[in-house]
């Protein structure tokens, strides 16, 4: 593949997320924290309006609103459709080839990146990153049907998924680590550009299938259970069939009833309370790294 | 002083702290859990309109609406200046004589009472729990001069503010220790309503005199610093003279300038961002326990 010639670092495409709004910020205060030789560095700001109210949207979740058509559709007129409009074309006349986008979590993700393709750049750069914090975790996300995200639309890049921290808490230790991930991510991409050679784990774990699950209700769509305590917390870890997944409010518990171990994430996202959404099921696979 | 004859237990005061309105609603739902023999206990959720949005309020934070002036101010309109009026006739009219208000804390606040003031009953009542569980922490916080909390209303009770649990959030863990935490206050209102004596811990630890700490910020209101990371999560820990307070964006540090120990409260609360602030101090104190 051609070297990498343009890198945006996106932060506030969720305007409560703001871990990515603050280092945006940092970085525009002082870009040569993220300048390097053989490629340029774009930051933006995403969703202004959002920010400004320390709100996820204002109309529409942004990160639903990058599926092609959409971005074509001139009959979508919500805040967020045109606004995807704008990044998506800024985005593109900038030429930009790699693209992080930064966002939080509520739930125990830890330092998470969210690959919506399995290219060989994404996952020699995903096992450099390893090889340098081996708790950084990969997840393997498609559209899930419900909307592209900002990073479906390009080939080069991911989203990263910090948490847990609440929305609208700037989180001083996350804040520095993130910092960290993102000067490796440059670093990486300036040894490739260069042409050096690095040596990487030959293989990583990769968590793919996002299988959404929502909160039991009654008939009248009342919460009938929470999450069950012995899964609050436990991002990437084991649920078999059989274990409790969740709680009844009258001290019952709900079994999982699959028919494999699964490892659950984003368990409790604040965001998803709106959707219903208790967490995702993934399954996780060893995949091996060709080196480039 | 006499028995104590209703209870209340109020979840919601915020409508998105969902702690406290489905402990409400397990409660509504099995009402034994709750019942003794010597006293009534009555249940409200309280902001209706705002836990159905799960936003913390409407117009305004309800909990900074139960000044007697602002109760008998008829000119006062705002969504929560009525129903605070509401609420505390209501109250008024049932008799109640112990409040339990039911809140959670983005910071790091482990299971916390916040009182109004320091009659005896409440301090053995606190005591009492401590004995049970010493990680309990009691705050002594008047209204900090931005308007009276439900609180505030009651002789008798106190404020449950618990964390760190995301707005949006039902922690189960922390669902199931709160709903130990009340358990407990009732039994012991029962003890006491008995006569039975109980043996009480001599002496219990206090924080007090809530000084409100703000982000710094340039000209333009811009934020110029984060909560230092030495001091994330660190709720109830000392501060002392000179040690890091906040880190600028530049790498900088802010040095606490206070001549003498504190001990900060409610770091990074994400409730407190639309304010600006960035945390309490408080001092810390032993106080006797006059055995009832």
């Amino acid at each position: 593949m051609n070297n990498i010639n343009r890198v945006a670092i996106v932060g506030g495409v969720h305007g409560n997320e703001l871990l990515g709004i603050y280092l945006v910020k940092k970085f525009q205060q002082d870009p040569q924290i993220i300048a390097r030789d053989s490629f340029d560095v774009i930051t933006l700001l995403a969703n202004t309006q959002a920010i400004k109210l320390s709100k996820r949207y204002i109309d529409i979740d942004l990160n639903r609103c990058f599926d092609s058509e959409d971005l074509n559709n001139s009959n979508l007129t919500k805040y967020e459709q045109i606004l995807a409009k704008k990044i998506f074309q800024q985005l593109q006349n900038s030429q930009v080839d790699f693209l992080i986008d930064i966002h939080t979590s509520t739930a125990n993700m830890g330092m998470t990146l969210l690959l919506s393709n399995l290219l060989p750049f994404n996952l020699n750069l995903a096992a450099y990153l390893i090889s340098l914090d081996p708790t950084i975790k990969i997840v393997y996300s498609q559209n899930n049907g419900d909307g592209n995200r900002l990073r479906n639309v390009f080939q080069y890049g991911f989203t990263i998924e910090i948490g847990s921290i609440p929305h609208r808490v700037l989180d001083p230790i996350w804040f520095q680590k993130t910092e960290t991930l993102i000067i490796n991510i440059l670093n990486y991409i300036e040894l490739f550009n260069r042409g050096k050679i690095i040596y990487l784990p030959p293989e990583i774990t990769l968590y793919s299938s996002l299988i959404p699950i929502n909160f039991p209700v009654d008939d009248r769509g009342q919460l009938m259970a929470m999450v069950h305590p012995s899964l609050q917390g436990k991002d990437y870890c084991e649920l078999h069939p059989e274990q409790p997944m969740f709680l009844k409010l009258d001290g019952s518990n709900i079994l999982y009833q699959g028919s494999q171990t699964v490892y659950p994430l984003f368990i409790n996202e604040s965001a998803y309370w709106e959707k219903n959404l208790a967490m995702y099921l993934t399954s996780k696979q060893t995949i091996k790294i060709k080196q480039l």
